[in-house]
């Protein structure tokens, strides 16, 4: 459907020129899928700067009947952020961190806030923000939160929804939903928050959030197994969750085909075994007690003595293990090259 | 209002004499809240023993227009289960355990499981069904949920609703919600179980779970220190939660009118300092990793040096450990003695 210039007017007089993109080339990088699968049209990409704003614009839409495709960083691989009519509301102008509380330890962010900038602002206060996965230094927690994304630490973390604690959305008819809640221990009432989270906007669009924090664990170990069979990589799973429990922070399977597109299209990927094995296993422990290497040695001995492990390398350093994870982070990217496609995070 | 006759026939076909109760000396201990601030009345305590017989009874009266209160352990101190006319919907026959998953860490149990019950099995698999709370023995998963208990793991494990993957309820007129999830990485679509967790069966009745199961720690420390101020306590809080992290599992603050209540009235509770202070902070650290004990002793050192901590016990032994839980766990039971109101879990 086309879109009425008095709306289009009116959506801009809320928003600014710095808020407004209509120019064909302006809007092209908000208007495609990041591998080319799809490509959107929109009659104007709007970037509102306060939830205010927001709200002032899905009112607009919701009086016109303009359709609105809400985005973050557009980093999706599924085309859920391509636009087909109406508006694209891009987020990335509500981009403030609000406040960090280490005692509580939470932080408060709107939803534009890029999602490695919400980590480095959590470890600055000397917390972590755990929800980590490969599209992090453009991805938007507004996006994480409305696609509820995993990421690499959900078994120990949980999904973006278990990070929650407190949520501000802009409703279909421009009101504006005050759920912005730090209390950990809340069990008054329902609790509307999780409707939001995961529903990719359909419900409201979210525009602020309080996540919670957690302490940075001082010890943390990191291992590559190479295992030739799956299996070998559910026994290991099982051995490691039983020894180190909720130590066991990440726990990755890499298929051989996954591994190889990685190393032959990423940068500093590379595979740290002399020969490719079917499958391998990327574990991180990480915790306040010591004692963990000894945990990750002895479920890798027993793996080597009963066959559910070929070869394995331990992170002796940060960079070490930056490089071990690089090759599980670099997948998604590494499939555009290939036209193909393996697994989401 | 009163419940024809045909109504309460035509549920009592559907659960039959075992699920049945309308006489008086019968239903008293379904109609009293524990402590005798709230007393009810109903026309019948119905006691399904299936999700098939919940729906058909809440069609029942959902056609007839007949209130329904649901109860678990009726354990509550807010009167949430009293009920005001119509009928009790009490669920202690949906009391099986279904299946206990150790490998994906999962439990599935029916509404009406006891607390204690639902740990126990977990324990006999391996793990850990961290949710714990002073009625333990006599509360219902169901009611748990229903009311989003919190329990001394808030801080490490989260409130009920974070400890669930899967939910079955029956809806408010009898249609059967099947949300019986176990895949702890998903993010598909809406979550919806949401909506009933919390809710107070006001949205639906619980009838069926799967609950997240932990790995055991091996390792656990707990120590009751008393502080001289409340400033005191929430120093020790910053400096636990600093140096142990998720280690540290719970930390309870009970005032000295609440130790005083529980050591006054509960057999076996007693403070274990020579004199009385203003706070006590009781403190449990468990983990994957070693030297939590020279953690939890490096904080009361620092706390003695500054005046935080006054005096400090550390227990030597799994008993030791239960005798110092004792006094917080008495809390609320010693209220009834006392017809005061301290606190609720």
């Amino acid at each position: 459907m086309s879109v009425g210039e008095d709306t289009l007017q009116a959506i801009r007089g809320v928003v600014g020129a710095k808020g407004w993109i209509d120019l064909e080339q302006d809007m092209a990088p908000y208007l495609v899928e990041q591998r080319g699968n799809y490509r959107g049209r929109c009659a104007a990409v709007v970037r509102p700067d306060s939830t205010g704003q927001v709200a002032q614009v899905v009112s607009i839409c919701a009086q016109a009947k303009v359709p609105i495709v809400p985005q973050g960083g557009n980093t999706g691989l599924a085309g859920g952020a391509v636009a087909d009519g109406g508006i694209v509301l891009a987020t990335g102008r509500l981009n403030r961190i609000r406040r960090v509380d280490p005692l509580n330890r939470t932080i408060f962010v709107e939803a534009g806030c890029i999602l490695a900038d919400v980590q480095a602002a959590a470890e600055e206060a000397g917390c972590l923000f755990p929800l980590s996965l490969g599209a992090e230094g453009s991805c938007q927690i507004g996006g994480n939160l409305s696609t509820n994304a995993g990421g690499v630490a959900v078994m120990r973390y949980g999904n973006a929804r278990d990070l929650v604690l407190g949520i501000e959305a802009v409703l279909p008819d421009g009101r504006v939903y005050d759920g912005l809640k730090e209390l950990r221990k809340d069990n008054s009432g329902y609790d509307l928050k999780h409707l939001f989270i995961g529903a990719e906007g359909t419900l409201g669009i979210i525009t602020a959030a309080i996540l919670k924090l957690f302490a940075r664990p001082p010890f943390k170990e990191t291992a590559l197994a190479a295992a030739p069979s799956l299996e070998g990589v559910l026994e290991l799973f099982a051995r490691a969750g039983a020894a180190a429990g909720d130590s066991l922070t990440a726990f990755e399977m890499i298929s051989a085909t996954a591994a190889e597109f990685a190393v032959r299209h990423i940068d500093g990927a590379r595979d740290p075994f002399n020969a490719p094995h079917p499958y391998y296993a990327l574990m991180e422990m990480s915790g306040f007690g010591g004692g963990l290497g000894e945990i990750l040695q002895a479920i890798l001995a027993r793996g080597f003595e009963d066959g559910a492990v070929a070869d394995a390398v331990i992170a002796a350093s940060e960079s070490q293990a930056r490089e071990l994870w690089l090759m599980r982070e670099s997948v998604s990217e590494a499939q555009k090259y290939e036209g193909a496609s393996i697994k989401h995070d």
